[in-house]
């Protein structure tokens, strides 16, 4: 070991005046120090963004989930893949009842990539945090070779307690159920979409991402029996119920009619060629309810921010276990299919 | 929506004996729901992989993690980064004094990457997982671009729960605390390197990739009064414990003689030009405990598997607060500074 350098810091003077990011910011040095420290523990305020993070927690039922993020463009009307990657997360733990706790955020990040750019995510993700009442309290940078990334991948992870007795899950549904949906479908979708392609009616369309815990927790705390919740991101409307059927055997009818979609999402589907009930949403769920409680799941989500065009848009039967049909406006029959391909590359 | 397809399933036929990742893949429909179930969910055996996962937990202090993995080759001797992915982040909690009690997993996959590929590290990670002790309980599977991913990334984040009264943090080290090392020292850097690089060394060297909670659940069952825990990553021995006097505003003494570096990997070192002080490793830690406990730490540590090489390799003083100094084979006392630069690109 006698040739190893005194100072093996000097071999590689930290460059100054660099603004962006370089292979050396993956390297666990100093470097990546002051990575995390200038950027991502400047925007997560007076969290120390390190390895791991011990909580007390006292409730006994926590809830866990992990989403990455890939989005393209990174910024969009509305949001981007930094509030995108909190709010996700956060949703997903809403979906189980769970009050978000805190999330960790590990971030893949392609030489090259400008400081400006990590440091307007930092802050996004940072707002979209406070907003939603949680915290950010682990992190992880990797950073990749040009040409092996695309700017920033983010993967955020966070769990969640459960404060309630309730079975939030498919198991749970049963025949006679309400399916309540909590605002207009399609916007995220149309949103990110729009300016991928540089469309006029861009200005119109705004992602809808947000967090759904508000929903939720008011739900929660009017006592309405919740059976089973679903975000509907990756594959719309269609697919969360096509799935909620599937895993609980039972037929789910909605009435097209009753689904909101706003002009502005319903133009560009029409002339983009997309359906919107299977376009990407950020901010949108469905609630499964006995049947009894679904005007009082509707009027107490009317009652929360956001969720003001909530409307049950549908009911659980036992007809064809593990189908979904929708009454068009119409009047006729259709049956939902699952999407098989890619209908909205990187959209999430 | 009269243009709606009857059935957008339809316009997209699943492909048939496609054995590797399309952009059809990420767009969570049903070829999203066919990875996840024929590779993933296989491989975790048990578990479904879903987007949230609700644990009862008794306990009331939680540990969290995230860490994500790039490591190139993907596959590397005695490890692959499905391995890696899991016992790092068990690591994570294990350095927090936590028991793993469930991980998540977020994939990154570049469109074009082998199905086989994907099976082989999915498996790995189960594999991990048991061995660990703990379980996968949440996934995610996003697609990008070919050019934009590189293979597989994965993020995987954790939770752990502490079934103890110890403070296991910087702040809890005094002088007068012994530095344990748990095992020899720069395996993985030289393996994944000469991986890399087809030297002919490689049979001889192989990453020491592995869980470290056994070794620390031995301490905490054992009564040793932890002050801190490090596992020696990207950086290696001597960026952890450069990290650990600066959290603690203490001296840390470390004597080179004995310090355990593998023959294969000191020639591997040296014929490269690395310091196998600043080497990653995945399977090895340093514990700081009190100095009349350092007997008792290393006597538990070399009755474990795998830690038949702990040994104390340094000293805590006041003497010159957050500064790290190495006492050489030669007998001259060498400052230790932490590395800017990369020394080691995606090696982890």
């Amino acid at each position: 070991m006698s040739e190893t350098p005194a100072d093996p810091g000097m071999h590689c003077p930290a460059p100054k005046h660099v603004e962006q990011v370089t292979l050396a910011h993956g390297g666990g040095g100093r470097l990546t120090h002051s990575l995390v420290r200038d950027i991502f523990a400047k925007a997560f305020v007076n969290e120390t963004v390190h390895d791991g993070h011990v909580e007390v927690v006292s409730a006994r039922r926590i809830a866990t989930t992990v989403d990455g993020y890939v989005v393209r463009p990174m910024f969009f009307p509305g949001g981007d893949i930094g509030s995108l990657a909190v709010n996700g997360t956060v949703n997903d733990l809403a979906m189980c009842g769970a009050r978000p706790e805190c999330l960790t955020a590990g971030f893949i990040i392609e030489e090259g990539t400008g400081f400006e750019v990590l440091r307007r995510i930092a802050e996004s993700m940072a707002g979209a945090a406070r907003t939603a009442g949680t915290r950010i309290v682990a992190g992880d940078t990797k950073v990749v070779e040009r040409g092996k990334g695309d700017g920033v991948y983010i993967t955020t992870s966070g769990f969640g307690v459960c404060e309630h007795e309730l079975d939030i899950h498919p198991r749970s549904i049963r025949a006679g159920d309400a399916v309540i949906l909590s605002s207009d479908v399609g916007r995220h979708g149309m949103a990110v979409m729009s300016a991928r392609e540089g469309l006029s009616f861009e200005s119109q369309l705004r992602t809808d991402c947000r967090s759904l815990w508000t929903g939720v927790a008011a739900l929660i705390a009017a006592g309405v029996p919740i059976r089973c919740l679903r975000d509907l991101t990756r594959g719309g409307l269609a697919t969360g119920v096509i799935e909620l059927a599937a895993a609980a055997e039972l037929e789910i009818t909605l009435e097209e009619s009753s689904i909101p979609v706003a002009p502005a999402v319903q133009s560009a589907c029409e002339l983009l060629g997309f359906d919107p009930l299977y376009v990407a949403n950020e901010g949108c769920f469905v609630a499964v309810v006995p049947g009894d409680q679904a005007d009082k799941t509707v009027d107490t989500l009317r009652s929360v921010d956001g969720f003001e065009q909530a409307v049950r848009i549908g009911t659980v039967t036992d007809a064809r276990p593990g189908q979904v049909s929708l009454r068009t406006k119409l009047g006729t029959l259709r049956n939902m299919m699952m999407l098989s391909g890619e209908q909205l590359p990187r959209i999430c």
